[in-house]
């Protein structure tokens, strides 16, 4: 998780998910964002938009790297429907699959490519326990395939797995604990799951992002941490995010910025509010989070079981991605 | 903790600690608060704060029943020094046993009163947890003092000990679960341990409060939930509680007052804010908030870590405070 | 979980299924066992065999109270295929309904009966903590029955649920606090969730016994403990259980039994060894389990997983049974 | 933790400790072992042997590597005696830094050596959980001491850590995950820390090994594992264990063992027992323990808050050994 001290860049607040990043661009241009290319499906229960950053225009525009954006958005992940999660399992699985593109990344013609899981954040902090609950429900076959003969190994692909923790806790950048075992175990992919800080709390677990771009820590924030993406890695990275908080200083961001959408002050009044020094912003957002700023989250009371079901749905996904003989009729088997 | 929709009560941001609604009351009355006396201890490491409601208009006047309440005021709640928890235990230990008064309950002159230590809230919930997470720490004696022979019982007092869940887990109100069990117990004192919310970030783990009010749950809500206290148990009842969260609605209401201290509106822009329709300000929040609005709570990144440490405390503290052998000195080795 | 010193009664090894009782009964006199019905039903996943203890010659025999005992045994219960969970949640769903005979406890024709759920054991010892663990799968539903109009009621009961804690953790006897929340919320059954002792590793988590008998903790080895049954409770009590470990003193006397079944040595040695001293023999077990003894307990390592399977499939079973409208192909949802 | 199938090599119980590796080869050679050196202290409230395994013939001897191996015995480790644990990890830590001889590994004069902390086992299994129950409580500082100025840096060593986790959860070998940190982070030494299996259950969370001769899972098992040790890793590799199961397949062994010395059967039955074929001896067992028999494992009822405990008292020892200024007044702000 983003675990910035300061939350706004260029006087923008920042978002983890490239679908606000845009939107943000679009309201700022007041139309199309050059470099990047949109596309919206829209399904019963999920509405997947399909975000292509092109080119460095785009990149500076939106604020994220050169690549692919895949959002998949729904209330359905916060349900308690287990019938809607095991929907939403296969359509991630699908946009995975996709992305991923198993079949052109083998190592040779005759043997399956091997897929390094890592889940990342703190697990004793419940949101930020993402990437180690997906582990949880994840099935990991490296181990066995290495073993099985030859026509044991159809319908599998060889998956590890590691959960590496985080900086406070190991004294390790989290990217020198992969890099080091990607070092030994020489996979062809890596897939890293991460919970996401989000913009809004509408966006509190009802979205998740795939991406081809890899995960840059803090970039924007002065702090020299090691990316975990193909240039530090030397192969593929396929980023997955789910927002499961916002920082209390966006929230109070909105409030300021809601109360002068109002009819409380006239249109003179707002742009003079429109205008004011970003310093004398920032204070009186520190007069009101007091010192704990930086740290403050906001969550939603239940988001411990939240974040046990999106372990599952996205567990379950990357099983029937990964492995052939996973189809949608058997998946409930290997959740 | 208050699992309320609604946070303000009469146009006013509501606070679970005495402290800070006198607090509010001297804001907005300008000077003493009429019913309520306030005496303050400041020691090195903490600040004490008694606080009695004498009379209805106290109470009234500040929200809060008649009775005595008294905050334990210390970073060092939030700090990770040991030495430092364990003088906080010994200062928390001293006001409890003032306040529990144990030598004037004895059923009978010869016999100990029997105390039945609650821990409420939701055990799913980290920040809720505190209850459940004392009851850890708890030196639990009925049953081995009912078994012991008198001259073995002497330095112990018998002590139960239930963490009862929350309605949404047991289908039954809190309340009247203590109930059935006192009533087949038969104790001589309830100590309820709850977390509470907080009016403010600052608040957030740096206050322990004592009351012999018991525990009233949204009463002001218009939900008919029992209290828990003197007149529904019919035996004295001692409330300690610590603020583990803030509510999203009161972080924005902050937000918008605090804009309106600086000097970026005029005083009769200020003014006319300050009396727009309370429907309209909701609005807005609703509109910042969004439909999780109610249920969304401002914590600490490292509120899991803390909620143990909070847990040790307290505990330690009841666990000397019941059992005259306990001592400052031995007390490490209880906990 | 039967916590007691000693395993042995009257020179047999004790176990608290009825199932393992009659069959050391069968064992020892040789035949049929007067005063017991036994019949069995062969399922393609499941074997149910339901014991009938009709009389107080049968209660002797066996050493278990007058009453019904169900049990469920399958493989399928340590297996990892969830699709042979739930069916085994329906099984087990079938039998529960037909013992409780919900129809017949109705507290008024136009009332549904209301249920209470207790989960025995202690949350912080693994395999002892089935039936806290089944209340985190449960439906409870008294409270929103309560406030629901009379046309949403349908297809729904009033179920609410407790998990009590141990002896050791709140100072108070289970079937106390059981009987003071029985007092305050007039159920009109008790359903008991429990881990129990098996008398054989091979019965670890691979049956689920039923019974209308309820639970008598210790009731041979002189601690007075309140049962929690019809005669304690007034309202019938339903008792579930499924052995979980196997006490390391059975273990030992299994090894000695075990080797003298086989041809080391001769018939007149083994005859010898059959009526040593019991005194002797318990010695010698001391010997070999050191001062731990009693507290040790033999469990698979995965112990961890198989109590959230078993808990899992126990919980479903009773929403199923209990709630009229959740139907096997719904149940799901329910989960 | 021993994964093994088998516990029996050469016909004789295996044993994670040399202490008791050494005490059977006593009995069997019945005196003196060769090629070893052992020597005894005996403190209030400890027991330390320190066993010197001086060339291959005292390898060969006991069945463990040429190195030294520290024990440190107390039945303070089990107990709940926060002074006493406070005692035992200064005890500990003395013995640790003895070992380590930090000052003689320094990478150059004027810098201090890198410490990489590993906390091997499972934390879904709770008698597993010892290692990264340690980790919980252990003072990780390389992160600070990287970006502190020099004169900051004085009375700390750059310590990291890792819960690798186990083969089951990653699918990568545990050595291999270990290597590739090394490589990356480059440390000077490293320390293991792991439950073992113990001989009988008196050992059980009786005793702390310390060896510097590294861990070599499964060795003798037929398994191709790799070896955490000076080595594979080319670093000196200190492992710290704890015993905290006993195998089932053990106590069955004992208890014919047992049997046997007891005054039930004549000399000559005696030895004949003693050879009889081990065949017969291992099927025997099998009919006892069942299918399960290698995963069964034997421990105390409140092993969860033992490993808490054991958890507490290694990771405050470690402090104390690496960071010159922590000392033992100090040693509780650490914990």
């Amino acid at each position: 998780m983003t675990n910035q001290q300061v939350i706004f860049e260029n006087n923008r607040v920042y978002s983890d998910l490239a679908l606000d990043a845009h939107s943000l661009a679009v309201e700022q241009t007041g139309g199309e964002v050059q470099g990047v290319s949109v596309q919206e499906e829209q399904l019963e229960n999920a509405l997947i938009t399909r975000i292509e950053v092109m080119n460095e225009q785009g990149a500076k525009a939106i604020g994220k790297p050169i690549g692919k954006y895949i959002t998949i958005e729904s209330d359905g992940l916060k349900g308690q429907n287990r019938m809607v999660h095991d929907q939403l399992s296969e359509i991630f699985a699908g946009e995975l699959a996709s992305l991923a593109n198993l079949e052109n990344i083998r190592p040779h013609p005759n043997l399956e490519p091997t897929i390094f899981i890592v889940g990342l954040g703190n697990w004793n902090a419940t949101p930020d326990a993402l990437g180690p609950q997906v582990l949880n429900h994840l099935m990991v076959t490296r181990h066995l395939y290495q073993e099985a003969p030859p026509e044991l190994r159809k319908g599998l692909r060889p998956v590890c797995a590691l959960s590496p923790g985080v900086l406070g806790l190991t004294g390790v950048q989290t990217a020198e604990i992969i890099k080091g075992v990607v070092e030994m175990v020489q996979p062809n992919l890596i897939i890293a799951i991460d919970a996401l800080s989000a913009r809004s709390t509408a966006r509190l677990a009802n979205t998740i992002q795939i991406s081809n771009t890899g995960i840059a820590p803090g970039s924007g924030l002065g702090k020299n941490r090691m990316a975990i993406n193909q240039e530090t890695m030397n192969i593929p990275v396929i980023a997955i995010g789910v927002p499961t908080v916002v920082h209390a200083i966006t929230i109070v961001n909105d409030a300021m910025e809601e109360l002068l959408k109002g009819n409380i002050f006239s249109p003179a009044e707002r742009e003079r509010f429109r205008h004011i020094d970003e310093a004398e912003k920032k204070r009186t957002i520190g007069n009101i989070l007091g010192p704990y700023m930086g740290s403050l989250v906001v969550s939603p009371k239940g988001v411990d079981e939240l974040i046990l079901d999106l372990g599952r749905i996205i567990a379950g996904g990357i099983n029937v991605a990964l492995h052939p003989d996973i189809t949608p009729d058997n998946l409930s088997l290997y959740l």
